[in-house]
């Protein structure tokens, strides 16, 4: 039985309104249009920036979601590098391989990202409806459903035997960290690389420090029941700046000599930038803010920082040209490049969305003001199953 | 008649205390201690950190100026690299060629800087006395003074038939500007610039730009008598903030569609070094300070424009490891491949020292904060004249 072309029905969690918890809806998903692929998505995680979606105001009704894989179910016209079958993971951030970003060998922030900020397809309307009443799209994604349309362009075709209940992550929160080590600092082999927040991401850049080959990887948190994974993941020594008297800065200079060659901020607060700079070796030191800061937040740092060479960079998806990339590092895992498990912290149903919402909220994880936390939310079943084949995972 | 050894009488512009003028003094400097070299400054520049100084608290009785060219008189025991009658170049910045900076390929900014905090020389003692008292070292260099002593890692061998009242420049303004755009910056064939402050530096950066094969130049100066010799170096087009209501980066958005590539802050003003980052494409774009900010200025910055990708970085003497690069770029000035006249704006003998100061304080040349504007001092005569030769220009 073909569901192309036909209309899904479908289970998601929807957000109605502003404060509201995610309510599991019944949803109808409309097949893709032109360059469209529908997608059904068998796992996701949650990521840090839906909790601050769930703090902010948006367009309601939403279906969240961003950190996805699953099986393509069809393809709209006129798209040529994914086919029904094939297993995918979501980007929020596309690569349409056209705009000046992607034509630019340092650059990886696709112009179409920003279709995301109209919260609906490319032709200004909505492929979900719920009760009636169309649901706008995040993100370019919209992953807390079981079925969801995506461009062709925010879709990567990885291995077809790859786990998507684990690669899922690759979709954002892994290699947002990894890939702010690798590709946005140059980890060089030798240096010595800090870690401030050791969340998901926070986790990731310590992979990606160790893969780059730091000698020296401290990781900064206040929360010491993170130092244990920290340390499994490649971290060479931890500390907590409560255990200080000093700022964490002088600590961190003193601990290395003269500052390290290159900090990582994964929290994403201002006064933990400047202290990140600082942390930096005066001349030669790179400090890369991974963290998301609110909008419109001010850094105050102290300009003398720069005077004697400091860099300061941001990092968008760890540097990575998401199609292309994310292909490879899923290749990458499938190779036992790196781990994906001390992420994944839950496996969860759909359906308890709401109690992975409070972990992220109270749980041990979360300390510091949460930048990601990636947790798989996959296992579940879906309503509707694909004849693509049934994944490894389905909520 | 050899002076090796013996103390030399010459003239030096002392500064005898906070707000007091220039005093053109006898003074007497002493023979080079062990890996010291005394040289016969022929020219020197008046630079925009000198301006700086005058405003500064320091410690006094001092002899400032730092971008000097001239003849090595004598030199101390171990040294090895220069000899008496070698054209030499002054360097604020050192090269010990062993400190952490010296041993990475991406750093320059040499541990031994640092000896300048004391204005004294290695030993705790100085050079110079002037009435019986000793005077201050200044950046380790103090080149307003006939002859000095500096520290064999403070200075490079140039080419032997160099017209030294021009590439004194090279010392420090020139190269400055000119490595921002090389070497920090690393300016991509075809990309697009803005050079906010277009004094001497400025105008060093403008030509950086040209040589690493900038397609638009855009100068940006609230003086507008600057844009004539800013497009005689390389800028194709130059535009005053005044001649807008809009936020000049808001305009230089508009003028490029999406930002520049590269941006560079030569004026060492906290707002203008924001307003350069917003310029700057969103996700590819590199901004560089290249001005002097205050000691302890904070910079106020919108932390969303990190978000997407910006760079921040700090420079210092253009990123140019100073011994081995300023002999190279004196060949290249010999090799024409850049002109240093358009930063020369007036050539004074030193007892004009304090009319120097005025143009700089008062001339056309600055309206925006200044930051470096270099003016050739040569052309004096010394009291003493070495056996090493005449320069071809002397005070």
């Amino acid at each position: 039985m073909s569901t192309t072309g036909k209309v899904i029905k479908c289970r998601a969690a929807v957000l109605w309104k502003a404060g509201a918890p995610f309510s599991i809806e019944e949803v109808e998903v409309a097949p893709p249009k032109a360059k469209e692929v529908r997608i059904k998505i068998t796992a996701t995680g949650l990521c840090g920036t839906e909790m601050k979606m769930l703090e902010n105001q948006m367009q309601y009704p939403i279906i969240l979601g961003h950190e996805g894989a699953g099986i393509v179910e069809s393809v709209g016209e006129g798209v040529s590098t994914v086919k029904t079958g094939d297993k995918v993971i979501t980007l929020f951030l596309p690569q349409c391989g056209e705009c000046a970003s992607c034509l630019n060998s340092e650059d990886n922030y696709c112009i179409q990202l920003k279709q995301s900020y109209t919260s609906l397809m490319t032709d200004g309307t909505s492929r979900f409806t719920c009760k009636g009443k169309p649901i706008y799209h995040f993100a370019n994604t919209s992953t807390f459903s079981e079925y969801t349309v995506i461009r062709e362009i925010s879709v990567a075709k990885i291995d077809a035997v790859a786990p998507l209940e684990k690669v899922c992550l690759i979709s954002c929160g892994f290699s947002t960290g990894y890939g702010a080590a690798i590709n946005t600092a140059k980890v060089t082999p030798g240096s010595t690389c800090v870690v401030f927040g050791l969340g998901g991401v926070g986790l990731s850049v310590v992979m990606g420090c160790k893969a780059a080959g730091a000698a020296r990887i401290i990781g900064v948190d206040i929360n010491k029941d993170k130092f244990e994974k920290a340390k499994q993941v490649g971290a060479t020594e931890c500390i907590s700046p409560q255990d200080f008297k000093k700022p964490i800065q002088d600590v961190l200079v003193e601990m290395t000599g003269a500052g390290v060659e290159f900090c990582f901020e994964v929290i994403g607060n201002p006064e933990m930038v400047a202290a990140a700079l600082a942390s930096c070796h005066e001349s030669h030191g790179v400090c890369v803010i991974v963290g998301l800061l609110d909008y419109g937040v001010q850094l105050n740092i102290n300009g003398y920082l720069f005077f004697s060479g400091r860099s300061l960079k941001g990092s968008v998806f760890g540097g990575w040209k998401s199609r292309q990339s994310v292909s490879r590092l899923v290749s990458d895992y499938m190779a036992k490049k790196f781990n994906l498990d001390p992420l994944i912290t839950h496996t969860m149903k759909l359906d308890k969305i709401n109690e992975a919402v409070e972990f992220m909220k109270t749980g041990k994880w979360q300390v510091l003001p949460l930048t990601f936390m990636s947790e798989c939310l996959g296992q579940g079943k879906g309503v509707w199953e694909s004849e693509a084949g049934k994944g490894s995972c389905g909520w």
